[in-house]
C-alpha cells in the first residue's frame, strides 16, 4: 500500500508564517479503529483561520500543537470503513487535516455527491467558506433590496459568494480585491456592480465614488486600513459582518482602527462570528449553494496547489493574498 | 420683566473646547407665538453629545450654527402659553437650550411631577441619561443574571444608572470611573460591586481581578485606550453597547482601536446607539426610572453649577471628567 504523507506543525511562527513552521513526514498509512473511517483525501482545503490554529493566542478553537498534523477541511474517498453508514468508494467531507490519508469517526464525516459539483466545491462553494458567506451576509447583515453592500476580499471563497448572494438579494454588491485582475474578475464574471483595487491607493476616493448612497452593509474579511476606510463610509443603521481580519493575521501590533465613532453616530451593529456557530443553518445553507451551483447561478473559481508538498507555500501565500479564489491543495 | 441672557456658540473648537468658543449675551424675553409656550428655566443639563453639535463633523444631527444658542435639554415653569395644554405655573421638560427663557412649540415640551422626583432629576436619572442607560442595557446588552457587566464613567449620568440597573438585573456589576472618590462612591453609594480607577495606571490587571469570570455586557462611554483594554477581557457572546467615546471629542486624531480580533474570535455584538432611535421605549424607561427613583432604590448625584455664566467652565470640565454625578446648570 502507498505511504502515507503529513505535513507537521514544526513551530509556532513569530510574526509571519514561513516555510521552516511546517515539516514534511512520511508515516503508515493508518488503521481504522471501531467506528472509525479511513479516508484517502483527494483534495485539502487551505483556509485563513488556520493561521490562528498555529499560535497559542486566544481563538476560537485549541491550537496545534508542535509535532501534531496541521489541522484543516478535506474531501475524499473511503478506503476502509469499519462505520456501518459509510462503504468503500463513498466520498466525505471531513477534517482530517494535511496529510494523504486519514482516520475518523464516522459522526465527523459528511458523504457527499461527486455528481452534483465537483468535489473540490465540498470544500469552497458548497463547504464551509460558502456557509459562512451565506451566514454572515443573510443573517448578520440582513441586506434588503436596494441597500448597498461591500464585500473585502471580494474574490475569495468567502467574499466571492457574498458579493453574488448580495446581486442576488437585489443589493448593489461593491468588492474590495487587490489588483486589476481580480477586480476585473470581480466585476465580469461574479457581478459585482464595481471591484476597488486597494493596492492602486485610492480605496476611500474610490469607493466613494462606486457608492453614491454610502454602504448600508459590510462583509469583513480584512480589517486594517481597509475596515478605518469602509467604516468612514458607513450609512446610519448600516451592518458590519465581521467574518476575517486577513491582515492582521501575520503581524505583531494589529492596527489601531480609528473610526469607532461612525459606529456611534451611525447606529452601526457590528457582529463578530464564525459559522459552526451556527450549526442550525450549516446544512440549509450548504443544501441552497449545492442547488445555485448546479443551477449555473453561482460561479467560483479556485487556485490549485498541486501536491501535498506544496501546501505551505500555497498556505503562506493566502495569507498574502496571492491566491485567487478558494485555495485548495490537490492531492490525488 | 426680567432680561433673558444666552450662551452663544461664539466659534467652533479646534480640538479641546475653550471659554472663548462661547459668549454670553443679553436679549429680551420673547414672546410666544400662536401654539408656543414661554419657559423660564430653572436647570441646564449639559451632556457629552453637545460637543458634536459644536462642529460640522458627521453626528446624529445637525451642528448649531455660530451665533447661535447653544442647545440643550432643560426644565423649567410656564409662564405664558399660547398652547391648550400648558398653563402658567406648569413644569415642563424641553429642550430649550442654554438660556434663561425660551419658547418652544407644546408638542416639543413634556409636563413633569414637581412632586414626584426633584425637578433637576428629569434632566438626568429620570430623563434622556437614565432612558439611554435603559435602553443601552436592557435592549442592546440584554445581560441575564450571573453575567459581568463593565460600565466607563461609572459614576456620570448615564454610566450610575446602567450600573445600579445592572445589580438590579442580578449581574455583577463593575465600574470604571476617573479617581478615587469616584471609585469609593460608585461601590458605596451605587452598589457596584467593583470600581477600577483607571487613572491608577493599572487598568487591565486590574478589571481582570475584578471580573475572574470575564466580562459578558461592556457599556462603553469612553472609548481610546479603555475600550481596547476592556476588550481583551471580554467573554465569547459578548454584547457591547456603544453610547458613547468622551474621550474621542476632544482630540483631533482620534486613537486607534487594536483589538478588533477580540470582536470576531469571541463573537462579540457591538451596537452604536442613541435613545432618539428607540423613542417606543423612552416613555416606558422614563415611567419606570421615576418610579424607582421615588421608591428610593435607584441614586443619583448631581454637579451643579450657580448659574448661566459658568455653564462653559462646567461643560469643559465635563469633556474632561471633573464632574461627579449629573452636571447641570442652576439657573434660578
Amino acid at each position: 500500500m502507498d505511504k502515507n504523507m503529513q505535513v507537521l506543525l514544526a513551530q509556532r511562527p513569530k510574526g509571519a508564517v514561513t516555510e521552516a513552521n511546517f515539516q514534511l513526514v512520511e508515516r503508515d498509512v493508518p488503521t481504522p479503529g471501531p467506528g472509525e473511517v479511513l479516508v484517502r483525501n483527494h483534495w485539502l482545503s487551505l483556509d485563513p483561520y488556520m493561521r490562528g490554529r498555529m499560535t497559542t493566542a486566544k481563538s476560537y478553537s485549541t491550537p496545534v500543537e508542535v509535532g501534531d498534523v496541521m489541522v484543516g477541511g478535506t474531501v475524499g474517498e473511503v478506503i476502509d470503513s469499519k462505520h456501518p453508514r459509510f462503504r468503500t468508494g463513498d466520498f466525505v467531507v471531513g477534517s482530517l487535516g494535511w496529510q494523504l490519508f486519514g482516520t475518523a469517526t464516522g459522526d465527523t464525516l459528511t458523504r457527499v455527491d461527486p455528481d452534483l459539483v465537483p468535489l473540490s466545491a465540498y470544500l469552497g462553494v458548497v463547504g464551509m467558506p460558502g456557509a459562512t458567506a451565506w451566514i454572515g451576509l443573510l443573517e448578520h447583515c440582513q441586506p434588503r433590496a436596494g441597500e448597498t453592500v461591500v464585500v473585502s476580499a471580494a474574490t475569495g471563497a468567502v467574499g466571492s459568494v457574498v458579493g453574488q448572494l448580495a446581486r442576488m438579494q437585489g443589493c448593489r454588491a461593491v468588492g474590495i480585491a487587490g489588483g486589476k485582475a481580480k477586480c476585473e474578475y470581480a466585476v465580469k464574471e461574479l457581478g459585482y456592480d464595481a471591484c476597488i483595487d486597494y493596492k492602486a491607493g485610492k480605496l476611500y476616493e474610490e469607493l466613494k465614488q462606486a457608492c453614491p448612497a454610502g454602504i448600508d452593509c459590510y462583509y469583513e474579511n480584512v480589517g486594517g486600513p481597509t475596515m478605518d476606510t469602509v467604516f468612514r463610509l458607513l450609512n446610519p443603521f448600516a451592518r458590519v459582518a465581521l467574518c476575517g481580519l486577513i491582515s492582521d493575521y501575520n503581524v505583531e501590533d494589529p492596527y489601531g482602527v480609528k473610526m469607532i465613532r461612525s459606529l456611534l453616530v451611525n447606529r452601526v451593529k457590528l457582529q463578530g462570528f464564525i459559522v459552526t456557530d451556527r450549526m442550525d443553518l450549516y446544512h440549509r445553507a450548504i443544501s441552497r449553494l449545492g442547488a445555485l451551483v448546479s443551477q449555473g447561478r453561482l460561479k467560483y473559481r479556485e487556485s490549485v496547489a498541486d501536491g501535498l508538498q506544496n501546501a505551505p507555500t500555497a498556505f503562506i501565500g493566502l495569507l498574502a493574498g496571492r491566491n485567487f479564489g478558494k485555495q485548495v491543495v490537490k492531492l490525488v
